[in-house]
């Protein structure tokens, strides 16, 4: 089984995911966590080059190529493999960041965007994605806590950095691109406490597993 | 006037584009020399990522999307505005080699690849591409002195260590994409001295400037 989770900053993707981890050990299964960019070796190399603040210069399309060899990578040398070895797989973004993010943010054709996926994710797409939806001023004020107490505001800054404006058009992004794929993706309401979300999550996962859709 | 210089290793690539560089000087253009992978900033930290030995376990699709990601933003903040300056560029590599290697190299399908050419190139290609041509067992024995001169087999030998095989399907594949390219690509035989070879480029320049083909 593969589940994504999507959503802009400060939606408690991080703390849903970690509980998601202990339901599936729960039931005795193994759990590999993961995320995008980042999730291989080449990966982590990338990771840094794509969310340095330094890196502002990177072009729209040279970004997009770097996560599209992020994804590849990710695909064939972690994520078929783990769940060919009967693991939960949860990764931390995926290919529909790329369209919310490189498409509906940055103005790139979305029709492009999901072949280029195509190629970058050789056929495995999640069995589920959970899209963490928020208001993006809600979600803004707690990254930029987290990442404060995480002294991280400097070195992966970069997307908490942009335009207020930028952010309302990724949530709208990704609220249009769920209702187009409404077969996988579920959108989760992430305003309430943790407990609350994580109860919606539960009910999505119990009832989109595999074979049951 | 932007001219690429293609073929396999050992072809003297490198003593022609500096005879070329010459050459343009002397009517007094200003030229800038530049390369792929690696010719900006973040090109750079690509380049050692594509080219060191130790990344062996890139899939041939990451690598696809690592050159493309180069060749972005090459052609974004180097290419394009230094043309626009009115310099003469002179490229070691550009797109035919993603079509060369990555194609008729490592099987990816080249109509795939031509497309993700465009995305990447945005409308700037050569106005001439000059593939300097040699047998193969001759390039690679130059290339193998080259590099163990320069001390440098160890941290950027990854192509050379290809079965000759493969450097001989490269150069069918230049061949057959200059036969498919002919009003762009002019094939130069590389097997002679540097003189007699640069005459071939020379002429070659001389014929196919822009607004002559």
């Amino acid at each position: 089984m593969f589940i994504t989770f999507e959503g802009i900053e400060g939606t408690g993707k991080s703390t849903q995911i970690a509980r998601v981890r202990e339901y599936f050990e729960r039931q005795g299964r193994e759990v590999l966590l993961t995320l995008e960019p980042g999730g291989s070796r080449v990966g982590t190399a990338l990771r840094k080059m794509l969310l340095h603040v330094d890196n502002k210069d990177i072009t729209p399309i040279t970004e997009l190529f770097l996560y599209l060899a992020d994804r590849a990578q990710h695909v064939a040398q972690v994520i078929r493999p783990e769940l060919e070895a009967g693991k939960v797989v949860l990764c931390d973004r995926f290919a529909d960041s790329t369209i919310v993010y490189q498409g509906y943010g940055r103005g790139l054709d979305t029709t492009m965007l999901k072949e280029l996926n195509e190629v970058a994710v050789d056929g495995l797409w999640p069995d589920l994605t959970l899209v963490l939806d928020i208001d993006p001023e809600v979600g803004l004020k707690r990254a930029t806590l987290r990442n404060l107490e995480e002294g991280k505001a400097k070195a992966e800054g970069r997307f908490e950095a942009e335009h207020l404006s930028f952010h309302n058009r990724i949530r709208q992004g990704y609220l249009t691109w769920a209702a187009f794929n409404r077969e996988r993706i579920r959108v989760i309401d992430a305003s309430g406490t943790p407990d609350e979300v994580f109860a919606q999550i539960k009910a999505a996962i119990e009832m989109g597993g595999p074979g049951e859709d």
